[in-house]
Formats: C-alpha cells, structure tokens, sequence
C-alpha cells in the first residue's frame, strides 16, 4: 500500500546524511544566559565555551546561534563515526546482514544492514540515544556530568530534537496536505522520521479508519432505509456484526502490529534484555554474580536474585491489586455518584438555561476531577516500584483510562437503562461524537498553535524591549537556521496531559481513540450510526495529528517499543464489554415499557454468571504464570548470550555459507 | 516436598552408570527366527550377525540371548563415549555450566551441566535418542538401512526399553507401593527413570488431586451438615468456590509446570529449533537457502519460504476449520441423538431387565462409535498435514475429547436440565465416578496383567510343543537375564487407546482425568460429593498407574515435550464452561417446579450474547496473531543462532568472569 510513496523521493532528504561533509543538527541545547550570568559565581567562568570545548573534543559538530531574549542555542550534529563508537560502547544491539542480532562494532559496521530510507547505518532512534549519551557524558571541570548540573541549575532549559527541513516538507507535502488518499500513509517514512511508536500510532489509527468504513457504511444503510417487517431484527443484527467486526479488526491489527515491527526491525531486543537494562547496577550485580561461577545453570537461583525480579513477588502483586482498588474505589465512590447527578439534574433541569448552567459548572469540575484523577492515577503507579518504565506507563494507562471510561460513557448508560431514553441516548452520541471532534481539533491544533504564537510574540517584544532598554537597535538579523531553532523552542512540547513522567502525547490520542472505539462498539446496538461518525472523525484526526506533529509541535524525542501495549489490551476489553452492553441495550430497547419479566432468582444467576466470568478473566492477570526464579534464569541466560554475541561477529563473517548448506543436507537433523 | 525422597537412594542404581566397565542393556532388539529362517532367501546369509558386528563396530555393547519360541534378544547398552559422539554428530542442545544452551561437543564435554541424578552426563530421554539413531543408521551389505528393512519384513518384531532392574526396585518400593505418603512422589526421580512427559503427568495428578482435597472436604462437610435457613444459599456458593478453586489451581499449575520444566532442563529447545526439526530436507533447504546471501535479514522473506510454514497459510487453518466442524457435526447428528436416546430409554424402561439390557446394548455400541470416532479423529488430523508432531497430537486430543465430552456428560445434563432429576443424577454421578474407578483399575491394570501371563504361557507352551515336536526336551535353562527381556516382551506396550500414532499411554489417563475434572467442576451446584469421590479414585489412581508403569507395562519409550500441552486448554475451558453450566443447573435447581417465566425475547438475548462470548474467545484461534512469514524469519534466525551455538562453548571457556562482572559495572547499560 505505501510503494505510492516512492522513497526515493524522501530519500533525497536523508540520502548519505552520513557521508555529508557537515552531518545536520538535529538535536538543540537552550542556555538561558541571563540565568548563567546571574549564576556565573556557581558555575565558574564560561562555562558554555568549556561546554562547547568538550562537545567537539567528544566528536560532535557544534554551532552556537544567539536567539532574543537572552537565548543561546547550541545546535549539535553527530558525524557517523562518533555515533558508531557510542553505540559500541552503549552496546546496541542491531540486525546483521548475515541474520543474527548482535551487540554492534564498529570496526565490523559493514555486517550490519543498513536503514532501508536513506541507506544509513543508524535510524534516527539510534542516533539520538547515542548523541543523548554522549552530551550526558561531559563532565565539567569538577568531574561532575556538565548538562545535568545546568538542567538542574536552570541554565540549560531544554535538551530537544530538532526537525529537519527538507524531510519536514517532504512528510507535509505527502502526508499531512494530502488530501487525496483519505488513510494511506507512508509509514516506512514515518517511522524513520519520529520513530516507531508514533509510526504504530499512525498505523493504527490508519487501519481503524479503513476498517471503520464497513461498520459505517452498513450503519447508514440501515439507519436511512426501511427494513419493513425484518425492522426490529435490525439492532441485535448490527450489533453482532459490530462485535465481530471489533473482534477481527483486533486480531489483524495484532498481525499487522508484528509484521510492522519486524519490517523496522524492532523485536530484535528481547523482554530479557530490555528488563536487565531496566535494572539498577547494584541489582544487576547480584543478579549476575553466579553465572561467573561454574555450575550455576545447574544450581537453583538464589532467593536474592529471585526477589530483584519478582521485588517479593506476590508482594508486589498485592501492592498493585491494592492500588487497583484504590483507583476503583475513587472511580465508584467518588466520581460514579458525581456523573449520575449531573446525568439526573440535566434530565430534570426545569429549562434550558438552567441546563447550561448544569453543564458548565459540570465541565468545570470534570476538568478537575480529570486533572486530580490523572495525578491520583501517577502517584498510585509510582508507589508500585515497577522495574520495567514500559510496566509503569501501562499500569498509568489503565488507571487513567478507568476514569476516563466513566466520565465518557455513565451519562450515556443512564439515559439508555434508567430511562430507556434512546432518543436522548442517540443525540448525546452524535453530540459527543461531533463536539469531541471539534474540541480535539481546537485543544490539539488551534491552541497550542495560539500558545505558540503568542509565547514567540511576548518572547520577542520582550527582547525588542530589552535591547531598546539597552541602547541596542531591536536587530532582525537572525538568520534563517537560528530563527527555525527559535520557533521551534516556542512550539509546544508533544506531552501527555496528565504528566510528562510515564507517556507523551501519543497517550491523549490513543485515549481519544479509545474513548471512541467504546462509544462505536458499546452503542453500537442502540445507534448504528455511531460508526459514521467515527469515521468522518478520523479521517480528520489523520491529517490535524498529522498537522500537530509536522507543524505546530517540537519534534518528538523517539521512543523505541513498537506494539500500543496497553491499549491493545484496552480496546479488547472495550470488545467483550461490547457483548455485555450491546445486550443489555438491546433488553432496553425491546422491553420499552418495561413489561418483560424476569425473576429475582434467575436475575441473581444471572449476574452470578457474568461476575464469575470476570473474575475468571481477571484472576490470570493476578497470578503471573511463570515464577520470579524462572525469570530471573531466563534473564542470566540472555545477559551472557547477548555478551558474547559481538565476538559471534568474527565467525559469521567467514565464509558460513557452505557451512550451513552442509547442515541442511544433513540428514541427522531431520 | 521431594526432599523425602533421598536421591541417594536412587543415585545407587544409577551412580556412575557410564564410568560401568559394561554399560547396562537398556533398549532390546527383538528378532522372530522363524521368520528370518523363512525369509532367508531375501536377507541373504548370516543377518542376526551381520547386524550384530555392524551394531559392534558402531561402539554398541551387543548380548545376544535366545528366547523361547524361536525368538532371539539382542540385549543393547551402549557406552558414554559412543552416546556423547552420537549426541555432537545429532546436534542435541545442552545446558553447560556457564549457563547458556550449546549444541553438544563431546570433546568439550565438561563444560556440560551433569544430571543431578546420577551425575550423569546423558538423561535417559537423551540416552535413548542417541541409541536409537545408531542403530538406525547401520546399514546392510546392500547400502540400506538394515533395521528399517528387518522391520519391514517382519523379522525384527520390536526395538523396545528395558526396565532397569535396581531402580525400577528403588520406584516399586518409595513410591508405587509407598502407601503412607498419599500424593507426594519422587518427582525428579521419575522424571530421570521415565523421561519428563510421565513425570510431569504424575506431577499434575499429585497437585490436583492434594488440590482436590479443600472442594472434597467442604463439600463433605456441607452435604452432611445442616445449615437450616442458609440451606438454599449453599449450592450457588460451592458451585462459586468450585469455579474459582479450578482457576486458581491451573494457574497455579503453570507455575508449577514452569517450574518443573526448568528444574528438569527442558526448555532449553525453543519453539524454533523444534519447527526446523519437524520439516523435511527440502523445505529446510528452501527455508534457509537465503540465510546464505548477504542481505537476507533485510531483504523481505519469499513467498516460497513463508509457505512452508504457514503451508499456504489460511488454507490450512481452512481445513482446520473444516475438520473441526466435521468432527462436531459427527458428535451432534450421530452420537448426541444416539445418548439422548439412551438416556430417555433408560428413564422410562418399563423394568429393571429392560433397562439392563438397553445398557448392555449400550455400551456394546458406544465402545464401537467410541473406536470409530477415534479412527475418524486420527484421519482427520493427518488431513491436515500438520508440520509439528505435537501439534498434531494436539489436534487429536480435541477431536477425541469433544467425543467423550458428549459421551459422558449429555446424560447427566438430560437428567438435570430436561428432567430436573437431580436425584438421578446425583446417583449417575456417585456411579460414574465409582465404576469409572473400578473400570479403569480392570482395564488398566487387571487385563493386561492378564493378558500378558497368557500370552507368555501361549508361547511358552508352543515352544514346548514345538521343541518336543523336534525331539528335544523342553529346556528351562533360560538364565534369569534371558527371561526377564523375555518377560519384558510379553508385557503389553504403553498405548494409547485410540491409536498409537499421536500419542501413549499418557493420552488415555489424561482422558480419565479431564472427564473428572469436568464432572467435579461442572455439576458442582448439583452434588457437592463428587469433589470427594475424584480425591478418593485419584489417590488409588496414582499407585495404579505407577504399579501399571513399573511392573504391568513395558518400559515406556522417553518422550520430551514437558507440559501437559492440550490438555491445560482442555482443563482451561472446562472451567469456564463450569460457570455456566454450574448457573444452568442452579435454574433448574431453584425452578425446581418450572414455575419461573422468562420472556423470549430475553431469552434470545442472553443466547446472543453467550454465543457472541463464545464466538469471541474462539477467533483468536482462528486468526493466527504473527504471519507465516514472520514466523519464517524467526526460524531462520534460530537456525543460525543454534548452527554456531557450540563455537561459543570455546569462548564461554576463556576466562568470562572478568568481563561478565566488569559489563555489569559498566555504567552505559543502565
């Protein structure tokens, strides 16, 4: 689908970077030099230039730009052999071209496959973990990490990664202005420029909308037609299909996922490395101390070593059952009655302005809600101590997706089974849909674009002011590239609203999405043009996060995990809470009167029945089904392969080829 | 819990087993003289000796013994260094002590971890392997594999194991006939004389049946105790626990599983090695042909070598598709009529005769349906040419089992929902549980006990015939050696029931219990007795099948795979179809008298939506989550991985402490 992106055409922005005379900036360090001056006595003499001194002496290409304010900007660009080495010594693992993952060496670069854009030997994730590594290693003249020092002092303000121009308008060009292809998306592009997660998002969000299409097209048909006799089968028919339909697109998108990251070459760092990364030194030494020992694999692992990993095992498991029925709790106790009153005084609201009235105290004190729910929702994650950062944003997620969940839908259950009001039901719904769309647009786009402009304005008024004070001509003589860097410390940060510390901005869109996905499967049965809506939403969203990301936001840092993690988890869930709702909206929705009978005993079965079928689903969560000890082997096991593997290097590249065509005829193996 | 079993005790049978001046006789050839004699013209001159210089040359230790009947032995052991140099041309993967998984070398064989039995370098299951492909790969004057074509020819009647005299001893005494200890077993021990697939059986039934003990005695304790008003509230509460209490336990067998394999060293063969294992030469040939060039890990997978894999993919999970529904349109149009049908018989048989007789006829007809859907189960697995031998096995065990689900329970459920004749079923289920115990001790153990003292007095009297036929005296000279292969001979085969293609013995005690584990879970709110009645039959069961295993059967052949595999699934799911049966038994329970209403409309709801549950849980099955040739390219990566695995060994042999502990103070990796 993405060979309509002919990557040559992109190629020519990323074409031999490497072997460029000067490599392109792409990262940026702001100092704040009024802050510096006022801080002088604290950091010694000029600091920027010891700072500037020891970058290059570290390999990088270093351009120090004056902006206003008081802004100096140091625009910093790796050639291809500084970043080859740090990702010697970082100890990378990368694809060869003989088929195995090793540790990279850069003597030995040419074994390693290259980046299939640009033919570079490093993605753009690498090489900001390797230039990040190394700006994170000057030391100062009191043998102290220099930048963390000035982040700490305030004099640096930002460490940020830099949009390249050319590729920038490339992506604008055949991506976010191209309205002619309504989901397809040069992804391969897309990863290579921002990294693999927000490329998965893109994906994902792509393949929703593609998918989204059937629903909404059979939503319409039968919403605008007449069924005549066959009219009252038609919602428990479209919900099934809904549901299905949920259930199938989840399971492709699973294999679209996998195929994706193999494409991009990302699940070549195993869970075992990626944890044992994720560990302190002094954890790391007592997990590993016995493999130097002969007869360890044979010898039972210590309780020591069992308990870094499993952090008392069931300990842990408890801690973060306790924290999940705190966030429960709150959610029931504290928000579940708030949104059913509003629900209720909005029903009764003896007119409409009162109603408004309602709904803007109601809106202010959700925000709130929301804000504490998002904090209340970190502290929890936090105190689980989780060892791996990729545990702790999804334990994040779904704790902020728990309010979220409620917020979004209670008005909406309450109209459809307290009152069997499905008229209201179905307006609120195209409402939400509709003003969710607007919103997101005017809080995504129009917004930060706003605060981008108007922080720019006052930062140069600021300046003009100063330097007028000065006695200084307000100079307009900033080039273009100091200007660019300029406007792009201005921009907004791509950040999660509920923090920065776990998720960034890919956190409110997926919730956005989710929201959404609830709203299309859950109701589907109640307003079979729900699915419409959602696809007119999305076709939109593509191109303002599209927009956001190109245009009105800093470019963001890459992340390397490539699958949506949690939120797979999230949306399947959404599928089978779908069956349950859609039914029970179907019972609404036949038994208008309230006529059909059921009685108390069998009602009680029933709610045995699905209440056991929940806990049968949750409770493999709660024990893990491989013990701590286990792990804690298994992860022994992958250190010390994955410490060999670079000398592997060395053999492979002798001629293995007859070699392991000799195996294959090998008639013992078979 | 094992430290009971002191494997000192055991060790005496085994210690220092390869540093013996003859190794023991642990496989047998047997040979039919008669048939050799009259098939000499085809086998040409002296073939017994042939085969027994050849088996010589290859480092085999041969004792050739004469049996009765014409029968001769040819008694094998083989010495360590002849299995260590089989296992390096095999390519086995072993654990060694600096903890990673290395393709065997023999002259590298300490850095090898030993048996913690015995301290021997080989397990039995690898002894066995090893034994086996030297003795398959002898080849006859004529360049042919000389075994295959005597088998094929009928003179060798069987290669078979041997029981080891001293520790089948050791077994008999601390463990079949141990009768103090009801469910702990030398687990390790069996593990080593058995190989891991029984061990880890006899581990499942030891948990399970200890678990059984807490639903067994509460139920005890409620079916003869009187709560007076709380009466009516027990049957919904047990049936609760008892659906919980099965998904605890299976969650907390997986650990236990995950535990046993590790201890035993078993997974060190991932899934990978296995698939490359399981295909031909040729497609391995294709599969691999590319590692071979450069660029292969980013060049894209051909569709050649994603085929092979995912054999045209979809088509294959078609076919699956299609015999599942042939297998289950079988059990719905031929046999649920067929037990419908009985059971109603049964119920309104006019007398006592008629209903004998109808039960005779029966089981007279449902041993052949029983036998012919098992033949109808095996052809429809192999029509779906499945690349890996388990999963083919995996693919057998659902068929069967869908055939003795239906067996077993549709009379129960006739009685329950239809009749609401709990007391019936009450009684069925007190009866099946008794007679199915006793049943399974007589077929078990009585009858090929019994079987096997007549066959070896058959053939003892012929021979006796035959010799006084030729005028000599009937010899008794056999010496005990002779006798006890003899004997071995006569001794039934560990089979499977429905085939020996797929599976052993294994399949059908796994059977037993799955159908147990059914009735305790499924019809818990009918009978809180049944609990008790599965601990009872499982704690005779244990010594029962040990005393089958040890002194009834042949020595089995050692399997490897280490979990219980479909069965978990099986198990899994009867857990939840327990939640609604258990509910569907409380309706009829409560409504003893029909007198409870629920409208149709509802009721084709609550249908939906179980059906929508049900449809949901099943498609993830259908759409496998990573595509064919994803899964092609895993493959091709472990196979190069493993194919320079053993020059690591070199490597791992220097000194790697160092560097191990100086990597994990390096501070980059954190």
């Amino acid at each position: 689908m993405e060979e309509a992106f002919r990557k040559e055409d992109f190629d020519v922005g990323v074409k031999s970077m490497e072997m460029r005379q000067t490599p392109p900036f792409e990262i940026a360090i702001v100092i704040d030099s009024k802050n510096l001056e006022s801080k002088s006595h604290e950091f010694g003499g000029d600091v920027v230039g010891h700072l500037i001194t020891e970058l290059s002496n570290a390999g990088l290409i270093v351009e120090k730009v004056d902006g206003a304010n008081f802004l100096t900007f140091l625009k910093i660009g790796a050639p291809v052999d500084v970043i080859g080495r740090e990702a010697s010594r970082l100890k990378l693992r990368k694809p060869t071209n003989v088929g195995l993952d090793v540790v990279f060496d850069w003597e030995r670069r040419d074994s390693f496959v290259r980046q299939p854009l640009g033919d570079a030997l490093f993605s753009w994730t690498e090489r900001y973990q390797c230039i990040i590594s190394i700006i994170d290693s000057v030391y100062g003249p009191d043998n102290v990490p220099l930048v963390k020092k000035l982040q700490d002092g305030g004099v640096i303000k930002e460490v940020m990664a830099l949009h390249q121009e050319q590729q920038r308008q490339w992506l604008l060009k055949h991506w976010a202005l191209r309205f002619m292809d309504l989901t397809r998306q040069p992804l391969d592009v897309l990863s290579a420029y921002f990294g693999a997660k927000v490329a998965i998002y893109f994906a994902f969000l792509g393949m929703y909308t593609r998918w989204l299409l059937f629903p909404a097209a059979l939503g319409i048909f039968l919403h605008f037609t007449d069924q005549g006799p066959m009219e009252p089968a038609v919602p428990p028919i479209y919900a099934m299909i809904v549901v299905i339909w949920a259930v199938v697109f989840l399971q492709f998108w699973r294999r679209q996922n996998a195929a994706l990251q193999n494409k991009w070459g990302l699940s070549y760092e195993s869970e075992e490395i990626q944890t044992i990364k994720s560990l302190t030194r002094e954890q790391r030494g007592v997990l590993l101390q016995k493999t130097s020992q002969q007869q360890a694999y044979g010898a039972n692992v210590s309780e020591q070593e069992a308990q870094i990993l499993g952090r008392e095992e069931w300990l842990s498991r408890i801690r973060s059952v306790k924290n999940s029925m705190i966030a429960v709790t709150c959610i029931l106790c504290v928000q579940f009655p708030f949104e059913l009153l509003y629900a209720h005084l909005n029903k009764y609201a003896p007119n409409d302005i009162i109603k408004y009235i309602f709904t803007g105290v109601y809106l202010l004190i959700v925000q709130y809600l929301t804000k504490i729910g998002g904090q209340v929702g970190i502290a929890l994650t936090k105190s689980e101590h989780l060892v791996s950062k990729e545990a702790a944003a999804n334990s994040m997620i779904y704790k902020v997706f728990g309010l979220y969940f409620f917020q979004s839908y209670i008005g909406l259950f309450y109209q459809a089974i307290l009152h069997k009001d499905f008229n209201t039901l179905r307006s609120m719904l195209a409402q939400r849909l509709i003003v969710s769309q607007l919103m997101s647009n005017v809080v995504e786009d129009l917004i930060p674009y706003m605060t981008y402009r108007w922080t720019e304005y006052k930062a140069m008024k600021a300046d003009a002011q100063i330097k007028k004070d000065m006695g200084e001509k307000p100079h307009d003589s900033h080039d273009t590239h100091s200007l660019s860097v300029e406007k792009e410390f201005y921009s907004p940060k791509y950040e999660a609203s509920v923090g920065n510390e776990f998720e960034d901005g890919l956190f409110d869109d997926f919730l956005e999405l989710a929201v959404q996905f609830g709203m299309v499967t859950m109701f589907a049965s109640a307003y079979p043009l729900v699915a419409m809506f959602a696809f007119m939403n999305n076709l939109v969203e593509i191109r303002s996060d599209a927009l956001k990301l190109l245009v009105t936001m800093r470019r963001p840092a890459p992340r390397r995990p490539a699958s949506i993690g949690a939120w797979l988890t999230i949306f399947q869930n959404l599928g089978v809470v779908a069956i349950v709702t859609n039914c029970a909206l179907l019972v609404c929705l036949y038994d208008d009167a309230g006529r059909w009978k059921i009685e108390p005993g069998l009602a009680a079965i029933l709610l045995l029945e699905h209440l056991l079928l929940l806990a049968k689903f949750g409770f493999s969560w709660f024990v893990p089904e491989e013990p701590a000890w286990i792990k804690a082997r298994r992860i022994k096991k992958a250190f010390i392969q994955d410490h060999v593997s670079h000398r592997l290097l060395e053999m492979l590249e002798k001629n293995t080829e007859d070699e392991i065509l000799h195996d294959i005829q090998n008639p013992m193996l078979g």
